[in-house]
């Protein structure tokens, strides 16, 4: 019997997990979850015979240790940057391991030991990073094959509300974390390559600087540049690539009204408001506008944005309660803490809502001296508010990628991340049985 | 006689040293200047009799150390994180000091050994921090003194290219630091109380956000808020007063064409330009906007930014030659570098232009409950460039300090600023003979 260690047991690993009992018998696996939290842990083993729920502390090395003896394979779901010392066990005791997270310059570094250990390290094989990757690289990969030259790239991945459980003016609610979304595009500026020439985009342009796209049977969405798209060029092979273009997406109309408050500074996370304790929704509002005795926060705001009265932007702002006289209740919080409690009163989840997962690519490629291109598409709506979109699309392809390992059907060692196509195609194959399946058309 | 040290011979030590040198027959006085530059000492003390010019490496703890021994008196002008160690040594051989910078934590902590080793350890007395100190608690302690209570406190100054030298459409040139006057306004938003209510201005609108003053003779100057005014209510002894805000002046119409830089990302100094070696400036702005195949650089500015083709901002950003085809020239550089580049290429000083200092107070208090206004002002220009008005502001306070503290009139001892009138009024009334007057005017 192959026995699974899983090292995790959040949001993020609920499909997963499933997937791992689901498949014990026929692939002959046991399912070891370990969590810090037991409970948290044990919800997801459930009364299943194929796996068993405990208290697990993986920062501890002597814990970390004794566990990882005997496993046939583990699947870290660590905050990113707590995988390294799981992973430089696994290659001392010869184990595969699986990460769906960004791969760090640290992992980088483990590449030579992993292989001379024989052991496979997989990186970025959850959805963004990892679907997208494996979407991208097996058109890539045929554009290479035919003997087309690479134009332009351009790639778009949001975590959005499902269109059934999509009912308030933002077309926008929290499917993931909301720190993340309130603190996104900042830390630098949007970087990318078109037509040859590079172009950078501050924060205070972020959202103004968007591209839209359409998806047959999903309607109009809208991206805004992430924030480094140039590296993609080395990970992709796409070196002398003229164009080079990764973004989020999210609902047309979001981004023109989420720059509102950028434009205030009310997504700072560098300093602490005074008194945000007592302060009301109005009242931080407010300490983005300029004193003035005889006219309101909503009229200042207004003139101070540039907002007309009958802007879609207004409902959307107003929508949110943002001039109400309750009380955020947050002692020495950053506005961006503020902000968040503010739109957490909002975008929150019902009890029956679905999210969506949206992905885009655009290929665009000389073949015999004719510009080709090739729009590539996936949307992804979750089941429920255990099994959601952003579970199944992180989870599944980990999980997927496991068994194939197990099987013996992925050989590669060495620290990796999925685009080869060795990786890609099965677990594509297998995501499509999921429902994860690419549109792909030729546009002409 | 009495033995002067000074560390440190660049720009702002011209007129101090010069100080120092014409009043060392009378005061019974001799200077050393030391600098890691033996040229730049040599030059500043000249041929004078009183004074002698070495090389000197104030980091260097032994030759530091060595130096200090018999000297009555040091001026560090060193940069500001480095007086720490000169000031340590300082008390331990009981020698009064004296820095123009701003007082670090660290400084603060060494009070009451300085108080113990009876010595005085002066900060922040040269003109921003330093004449701003000394001409608003002149104020502030005389209201305190008639029984009012103070309403609000604002406060400018404003470095600058004096009338006569001022030929350009930013009315505007580098008299100072030209890296400090790119990033200005970076590194977190502006934080002021106004009315009672705490209001902060994120970068992206810091330029927008501006105040205009009046001086008689002078004209119309505007000011943008500093980084953190609600510090100054502590300095200041002003914890409950509703308003306090300070800020820096630039001429008319400077702060809306500014804004457009930061606007377009091209004052960020958080990474590195691709190609800057190769780029021109039209290049360079290109980076910012949006590939376009048929529209001018010039035409999507201008959309981008909403400048109208008449607006005077027009001619500002013309005139910089930002459009032009010529190189930058700098090798992996941050746009910070490369736009410093261009504006230092349009508003470097000419060899006769002068500069300006203008300083602008206003005080309104309730006096026997009736509202009064009281606004305090000082303009400087300077004599030529060695003597400018950056140099004479900076160090003849310095300077004046000095020679109160080795005549006696200065007895207070311990980690200083000058808001006590012991210090303030003395120096205040010599800094009247060299034209540094404040004109007071009660405004109804």
């Amino acid at each position: 019997m192959k026995q699974i260690l899983v090292i995790g047991a959040g949001r993020s690993s609920s499909s997963m997990i499933k997937y791992f009992l689901d498949n014990a018998v026929q692939e002959n696996w046991f399912v070891r979850v370990g969590d810090m939290d037991l409970k948290l842990a044990q919800e997801k083993v459930g009364n299943s015979s194929h796996g068993e729920a405990f208290a697990f502390n993986a920062l501890n090395p002597e814990e970390r240790w004794k566990e990882l003896q005997n496993k046939n394979l583990v699947v870290s779901m660590l905050p990113a940057h707590l995988h390294i010392e799981v992973v430089k066990d696994c290659i001392k005791l010869g184990i595969d391991i699986i990460t769906p997270s960004y791969i760090s310059n640290e992992m980088k570094e483990l590449h030579q030991a992993a292989e001379e250990a024989n052991v496979l390290v997989m990186n970025e094989i959850g959805v963004d990073p990892g679907m997208d990757h494996m979407s991208a690289k097996k058109i890539l990969d045929d554009i290479e094959q035919m003997g087309g030259e690479m134009d332009s790239f351009e790639s778009f991945t949001g975590g959005l509300i499902a269109p059934e459980s999509d009912n308030n003016p933002w077309n926008y609610k929290f499917t993931w974390n909301p720190r993340n979304v309130v603190l996104a595009g900042q830390g630098g500026a949007a970087k990318f390559i078109q037509n040859g020439q590079y172009k950078y985009i501050p924060y205070n342009k972020l959202f103004r600087r968007t591209e839209i796209i359409e998806i047959d049977g999903y309607g109009k969405f809208e991206g805004y540049a992430n924030r480094d798209s140039l590296k993609y060029r080395s990970v992709y092979n796409l070196e002398g690539i003229p164009t080079i273009y990764r973004g989020t997406l999210r609902r047309v109309g979001f981004c023109r009204a989420w720059n509102m408050f950028v434009q205030l500074g009310a997504t700072d996370d560098s300093y602490v408001i005074e008194g945000s304790e007592n302060m009301t929704h109005r009242d931080f509002i407010n300490s983005f506008l300029a004193y003035d005795a005889h006219n309101s926060v909503e009229l200042k705001l207004r003139y101070y944005l540039n907002i007309e009265q009958d802007d879609y932007i207004w409902d959307k702002l107003e929508w949110l309660g943002i001039f109400s006289n309750e009380k955020v209740g947050l002692k020495n919080a950053t506005p961006a803490q503020i902000l968040q409690k503010i739109l957490e009163g909002k975008w929150s989840l019902e009890k029956d809502d679905k999210d969506m997962i949206v992905m885009w690519h655009k290929f665009t490629y000389k073949l015999n001296n004719v510009m080709k291109e090739i729009h590539s598409s996936m949307v992804y709506i979750g089941k429920d508010q255990t099994y959601t979109a952003m579970s199944d699309t992180v989870g599944l392809p980990v999980a997927i990628c496991a068994k194939l390992i197990l099987n013996g059907t992925i050989q590669t060692k060495g620290v990796q991340i999925p685009i080869l196509k060795e990786i890609y195609e099965p677990v594509m194959k297998e995501l499509e049985d999921f429902g994860m399946k690419y549109v792909e058309k030729e546009v002409r």
